[in-house]
């Protein structure tokens, strides 16, 4: 997608240097700059430090990653060294898993000379199948907006459709076009009128960095919002559509997605505005059911609440603390929307109902 | 209240000096300072830089400011020139304009000569009417908070009783005791085992910030939570009962306040958790009725939104910019809760349902 009217994806396999490269997530949306990633101790180290976040992003990251360890050394025990080393750097991610099993199993076929190369290719193949994920899921929510746009008033129908979405399920969390904003992407490429509301989603604020830089770059008229302000906006009709992401669902349709989604979730509810999940197929967990029950939440560092970041008055990014010294807080990352809250869910295969039924229908195989 | 083991009041006279004295907030929690109000000139400062904050406490510097008016001059031109002066602060602030009002016709009635004595004599009553109101409506609150402990199962006796607060409805914002905050210190005082969840209250802070200062320093329990949490929270049974304050009321009971507070009454709704608006008689307002419909909505400062003030490293108060440069924000102050997702109103005259009939009840003159 666009900065600075140059297209761009977050991660990319420099041919030339036999290095992986990134865009440097942690400063944006402040600076931009592309770090290198050298080897598989630096791949790690970007999982780890949040050079790159978004679950499909990480995933793509690590069968790179393992790439590097091929090159550095194509072993077995340096192969399931590897594999160890950036399966440790998230242990709970589901996306990091999938991918470095898929390359681990892929190149402990080959002879050690054919494993670089071997994996090479299949991390390539996994990011583009990622690319292809997030445009289907865009072409299908593109379907979702064009429904609403023919359901209507006249007298509405000069307006921009407003749509609000919380954290960053945008490109910057995938290879390209991003899960819940990939339909708001190929809707403005096709000349739909849009405005975003953009959840600024403390308390690690990626909706008001990351989201609005997106939106920014692709020319979408949008604006940042506290948390606290979706409920109002809907409750008089400022809102005509809400799309999250989710970082799991379960097989009924429960959505888990960053905290504050469930707010939003039940506001929508309440004031009959439709509530769409963009997910890819990746993100089923077909082993649970009841999300509220079932789904251990992470509680992560209070930092993240009692401090903040932003650009200071002489343009440098500064940390400040927001709350009175030895102030204690809790931070959990997530939270879970039960399905009957959500009004169905945007896969690449197409849309569902949040329920098991329709879903198994959708995933057949 | 307590701070640093020491008993203060928000606003007091100095009567050696002649001059007003109020804590200056908006060095709060990170800086405790006095700030000296000499003039009439330096309370409407006050008031506009929110050196003082909140509707009740604003109501009480407003006549302390008329009253140094009429120690400057206590002409009949410069009472009302005084009057205007204070009230263009705040236009909009209904509590502002009813205790400049008393003072004004208080005074009015007076010689000259006789003003400044009389002023100063009906200031200390309003601001001594605010902390038997705000230390009734604790005294309510307790109520409240007894009855829930009485229905618990004999499992839970033991933990402490979690209450979750929005914003600042505390004695920062009042002279003494506060409104929401006023049955939490009341209870506390009075030996109950409590934790209060501290929703941080997005875009200006005053939950993370001022909230827990307060409770900081009065030795309660509590921990900062982003305002994207508390729906996560009551889904897990892990708040009991939730006390917000309340900036206007309808006299049908719909609770105008702090942006966020609606999406908390719907989490509470939804997880059968009491939710209460502890308020002033001052605060109702019998004109209006619905409050989504009749109640026009300020929209702030965007940059309240796109920047935030904390402590740096080097421990200065310093702002920084959260949002892509050139971004823009929305900001809507308050939000409307209608009565059907509030359990009840606590005021200084008792408990009531948050409907038209038990409102009336309990104001019958």
């Amino acid at each position: 997608m666009l900065i600075n009217n140059e297209e761009w994806r977050t991660i990319w396999f420099n041919e030339e240097k036999e290095i992986v490269e990134v865009i440097d997530q942690t400063k944006l949306p402040h600076e931009f700059s592309i770090k290198q990633i050298k080897d598989s101790n630096q791949a790690a180290e970007a999982i780890k430090n949040m050079i790159i976040r978004g679950a499909p992003l990480i995933g793509v990251m690590g069968a790179y990653g393992l790439m590097l360890g091929m090159k550095e050394d194509p072993s077995d025990i340096n192969l399931k060294a590897t594999f160890d080393k950036l399966l440790s750097t998230r242990p709970t991610a589901v996306n990091l898993h999938w991918s470095l099993k898929r390359v681990y199993q892929k190149v402990i076929k080959f002879s050690q000379d054919k494993r670089y190369f071997e994996a090479n290719k299949e991390a390539l193949e996994i990011k583009q199948e990622d690319i292809n994920m997030c445009s289907s899921i865009g072409d299908n929510g593109l379907k979702v907006i064009q429904e609403i746009l023919k359901k209507r008033k006249n007298v509405d129908k000069k307006k921009p459709l407003n749509i609000l979405t919380h954290c960053n399920a945008g490109w910057l969390a995938t290879v390209d076009w991003g899960t819940a904003l990939a339909p708001i992407y190929k809707a403005h490429r096709s000349g739909i009128n849009l405005h975003v509301w953009v959840d600024e989603t403390r308390p690690r604020n990626q909706g008001a960095s990351l989201t609005a830089y997106e939106l920014k770059n692709e020319g979408i008229a949008h604006t940042v919002i506290a948390d606290n302000a979706g409920g109002h906006l809907m409750q008089h009709q400022l809102v005509d559509l809400v799309i999250v992401g989710s970082d799991r669902t379960t097989s009924s349709g429960d959505v888990c997605n960053k905290i504050g989604t469930y707010l939003k979730a039940l506001a929508a509810h309440e004031n009959n505005i439709p509530f769409y999940a963009a997910l890819p197929f990746s993100t089923l967990d077909w082993e649970i059911c009841d999300g509220v029950k079932e789904i251990t939440i992470e509680a992560r560092s209070e930092n993240e609440v009692t401090h903040i970041s932003g650009l200071n008055s002489t343009g440098k990014i500064e940390s400040v603390q927001l709350v009175p010294e030895g102030c204690k807080a809790f931070n959990p990352g997530f939270d879970v929307t039960p399905n009957r809250f959500v009004t169905g869910l945007i896969t690449e295969r197409g849309i569902c109902k949040a329920n098991k039924i329709d879903i198994k229908k959708l995933y057949e195989d």
